[in-house]
C-alpha cells in the first residue's frame, strides 16, 4: 500500500490537455492538491501537459514509476496494465468504470488484468475507483477537487462519494483508500495498511461487498483493540444487495453470514447515512462508557422527555441520581421544583446565574457514582445579548478537570453552531444535532466499553 | 382564542423594571416584535415602564384589557387571576412555573384559577407556557426573542423551545400557541383556531399528554383533509410518560390506547426529533404520493444502494423503469452500462453535460406510469469552477412544466447549502440531508394519498 499512498513517482496514463473547470483533469488535481513527488503525464498526442513532459506511453519513462494511474476507456486498459507490469510498475490504480460493475465483456478484462498483477507481483487498486488520498503528504488521486484536513480518521470505501464530501460523511478524514470494485486490493489490504498506521487512530469503511471475510475479520478484532472501526454497510436489503452487485460488482450478501462475527470483532455498524460524522467524533473524543445510566441536565423540560424516550431505544436508562446530587440543586432551586432525573434547572435561572448553576450540576452528576455519562441540554442563545446563557466555557472547565465519563450535548436556540463549536472546543464535550443522535452516540460508547472488556478478558 | 391571538390591549403582570439583555422582559420583546395594541404593563413598583405609563394592579386599568400576560410568582397568581377576572378579562396566559408541573401546592394552585375562569367565563392559556407568537400581526408574548417569518405554518406545542428555534423545528412558523399545562385551553381549541385559520395550510403538534382525546380526534380527522396535521408525540417510553407528568403535569399514558385513532384521523406521527422540519416542508410542498414505486436518478452508484436499503425501510420499491424510459437514457450512456433503476447516469456524464442528461432523465422518469415518485442524487460541486455539474436549474425546469409526483433530492459534495437551496427555489424539489430521510418523506407523502383515499372515499 505504501506505493499507492505515498508515492515517489506517478504515472498518469489517459490525461486529457484539457485542464480548468469540467475537465475532471487528475493531473491537475493532484499538483494543486501539493503533491511533491514526480509525474509523468502519459500522452500520444502531447509534448507536454501542464508545464511538465509527457510520454507516449509509459514504456517511454526512463525512470522508476512508484504508481501508475490509468483513466483510459476500458478497451484499452487491459493492454496498458500490460505495459505496466513490463515496465516493472508494482502498483497501479484503474480508475475506469465498466468492468465487474458493468456486462460479461467488463467482467472478463478484469480478471484478465487481476491475472496480469498476480503473474507479475504487482498490485492493482480499482477498478471503478477515485484511487487514493493522503493529507499527511497532499497526495491525491482522486479527479474531484477535495477539501478536506489532516485528521487522524483513515477511511476505507467503495466509491468516491466518500471522498468527495457529504453528509454521509463529512470529513475531516486524513488518510482515504477507494477500492472501488476490489479486484485485488481489497478491504484486508486497506485496514492492515491504516490499522499499522500511527497517524490513524480511528477507521470508517463504506462496505458494499466483503471478500475474504475471514482473514478481514480476524485483522479488523485485532486493530480494533488499539483504535475503534466504524462500517456502514450498505446492500442489505434484497434490492440494494442488488443494487451492489450492479455498482462495484461485489457480491453483498454474503454479509449477512458474517454481521454477527463482524460486531463480535468490535466493529461500530450504522444504521444509515448520516451517522458517520457523529460516530467518528463520538468514538474519537470521548472515552467508552462503563454502564447505560445516563444523567441529563436540561434547561427545558420537554427536552428530558425526549432523551427520556431516546434513551429506551437504544438500551440507555435514567440514572438514579445519589441524594448527594440532588440536595447539591435543590439549593438553587425553588422549593416547589420536583428535583430528579432529568434535572431540569431552568427554574433556577430566575434567580441564578444559568452557567454557575449549569457548572455545579455537571460536576456534582460526574462525581455521582450511579451516573455512567451524561446528557446535557441547553440553550444557544442570541448573541452577544444573550450571552449569559452561554453554559459552554463554564462547562468545558468541570471536564478540563476530569473527562472519565462521556459528555455529549444537544442545543436549541439562534446560536446552534457558533455555541456547539465552543461546546466543542476543548474536544470533551461532543454536540449532535438532535437529542436522539446524542443518546445514540452515547450507546456507541458503551458498545465500545464491552467490546473492550470482551478482548481484554481473552486476553488474560 | 382570538383575543390570545389578536388582542387590541394586553396587560402584562409582573412586568419587571429592568430590560435590556439577560431580563427577560417580556414586554420589550413584545414591543421589539412590532405590537401595535395597546400595552398596560402592571407593577406596583413603577410608574412607568420603558415609556409607557404602569399601573399597581389590573383593576387601576380604565380601559378595556383583551388579553392579561401573568408572570408572577405561583404565589400570587390566584390572586391576580381573581382580580382579572374580576376586571371583565377573558383571556389570561400564565407564564408562570410550579403548577400541576410541580407539587401538590401547585396542583392545587392550577385547580383554583381553572375554577375562577369556568365561574367567569374567561378562558387561561398555560400555567408554564411561553405563550403565543402570531407573525402574521407581529404579536409574541414570548419572553425569548424570536425570529421567525410569516408563513403558513401553525404550531401548537407544551414547550417554549419551539418557540425559540431548534433542531427539533427549525421553523419557520407564521402562529404559534404553547399549551403548556393545558389547564384550560388545551389541543382542542388550539387546533380548532388554526384549522380554521385561512393563513394557515399545515398544522404541528408538539404533544406530551393528551386530554379531551375523543374530541381532539374527530376535530383533526375533519381538518386534516384540508391541512396536513404533523404530530410529535413525546413520553412514548415508560420513563418518558414519568417525565413527561412532571414537566407539564399532563397523563402522557392514555396516548397508547388513542394512537391508533389518532393515525386513522390523517395525523402524521414523527418517530424522533429532527424530523419536523422534514416532514412540514415535505407534505407542504409536494403532492401526495399515488403508490410506493420510487425511481432514482443517481450520479453515484453508493448513493442508489444507499435508497434501495432505505426504500426498504420504509414500503417504497424501486419501480421498474418502462423499457421507454430506459431506452431514452442509453442513448447517453457508454453500451457496457446497465441501465436500470438506479438510474445511474454518471458513465454518460463523460461525453455529455450532465445538466442535460439528468433533465432527460427526470423527464423521462416523471413520464413513466411505472414510477410513483423520485428521488434525484447528484453533486453540489464547488462553485463556480465546477458550475456545469450543478442541475438545479434543468430539474425545476422540468418540474415546472407539471408537478403531480413528488421529486425529492439529495446532493453531496461542497456546496450541498448554497446547490440545495437552488434546487428549492420553486418549492417544487425538496433537498433532505440525508438519503434515508428523502426515503422517509417520500413515504409520508404515500401515507397523506392513504388518508386523502380513506377520507374521500367515507364520505361518497
Amino acid at each position: 500500500m505504501k506505493y499507492f499512498m505515498e508515492p515517489q513517482s506517478v504515472a498518469i496514463i489517459g490525461i486529457s490537455r484539457r485542464s480548468g473547470p469540467g475537465s475532471y483533469n487528475l493531473m491537475e488535481n493532484m499538483i494543486n492538491y501539493g503533491y511533491q513527488g514526480k509525474i509523468f503525464p502519459i500522452n500520444p498526442y502531447a509534448n507536454e501537459i501542464l508545464g511538465i513532459k509527457a510520454y507516449d506511453d509509459v514504456k517511454k519513462v526512463d525512470q522508476k514509476i512508484d504508481l501508475a494511474v490509468i483513466s483510459l476507456p476500458r478497451e484499452l486498459v487491459v493492454k496498458t496494465v500490460t505495459e505496466c507490469v513490463e515496465t516493472g510498475v508494482k502498483a497501479i490504480i484503474v480508475v475506469t468504470q465498466g468492468f465487474a460493475d458493468a456486462d460479461d465483456q467488463g467482467k472478463a478484462f478484469q480478471r484478465e488484468i487481476v491475472a496480469l498483477a498476480r503473474d507479475n507481483g504487482a498490485r492493482i487498486l480499482g477498478p471503478n475507483t477515485l484511487g487514493v488520498v493522503n493529507n499527511f503528504n497532499n497526495f491525491t488521486t482522486s479527479f474531484m477537487p477535495l477539501m478536506w484536513d489532516k485528521a487522524p480518521v483513515g477511511l476505507i470505501c467503495q466509491s468516491g462519494i466518500f471522498f468527495v464530501g457529504s453528509t454521509i460523511f463529512s470529513g475531516p478524514i486524513g488518510k482515504g483508500i477507494d477500492i472501488g470494485n476490489a479486484c485485488d486490493i481489497g478491504f484486508y489490504e486497506a485496514l492492515e495498511y491504516l490499522g499499522d498506521d500511527p497517524d490513524i487512530k480511528i477507521i470508517v469503511i463504506h462496505m458494499e461487498g466483503l471478500e475474504q471475510a475471514r482473514e478481514f475479520i480476524s485483522l479488523a478484532a485485532r486493530y480494533a483493540k488499539e483504535k475503534p472501526i466504524i462500517a456502514f454497510k450498505t446492500g442489505q436489503s434484497e434490492t440494494g444487495a442488488k443494487a451492489a452487485a450492479s455498482h462495484s460488482g461485489t457480491m453483498a450478501g454474503h454479509y449477512r453470514i458474517y454481521k454477527a462475527s463482524l460486531k463480535q470483532a468490535g466493529i461500530h455498524f450504522l444504521d444509515e447515512d448520516g451517522q458517520m460524522h457523529d460516530a467518528v467524533k463520538t468514538l474519537l473524543h470521548q472515552p467508552p462508557m462503563k454502564g447505560n445510566r445516563i444523567a441529563v441536565i436540561t434547561v427545558t423540560g420537554a427536552g428530558g422527555i425526549i432523551a427520556s424516550d431516546a434513551f429506551n431505544k437504544y438500551g440507555l436508562k435514567m440514572a438514579s441520581l445519589s441524594e448527594k446530587t440532588t440536595s447539591t440543586i435543590a439549593e438553587f432551586s425553588p422549593e416547589w421544583m420536583p428535583l430528579g432525573n432529568p434535572l431540569d434547572i431552568w427554574p433556577a435561572v430566575m434567580r441564578h446565574d444559568l452557567r454557575s448553576v449549569y457548572a455545579t450540576a455537571l460536576k456534582a452528576v460526574l462525581d455521582d457514582d450511579n451516573v455512567d455519562g451524561v446528557l446535557c441540554i441547553s440553550i444557544a442563545p442570541g448573541l452577544p445579548a444573550f450571552g449569559s446563557l452561554d453554559v459552554s466555557e463554564s462547562l468545558n472547565k468541570v471536564v478540563l478537570r476530569e473527562h472519565k465519563k462521556p459528555v455529549v450535548a444537544w442545543l436549541y436556540g439562534p446560536e446552534v453552531k457558533e455555541i456547539g463549536k465552543r461546546f466543542e472546543k476543548e474536544n470533551m464535550i461532543m454536540v449532535y444535532q438532535t437529542i436522539e443522535k446524542a443518546a445514540w452516540s452515547l450507546s456507541l460508547l458503551q458498545e465500545r466499553q464491552k467490546f473492550l472488556e470482551r478482548a481484554n478478558g481473552q486476553n488474560r
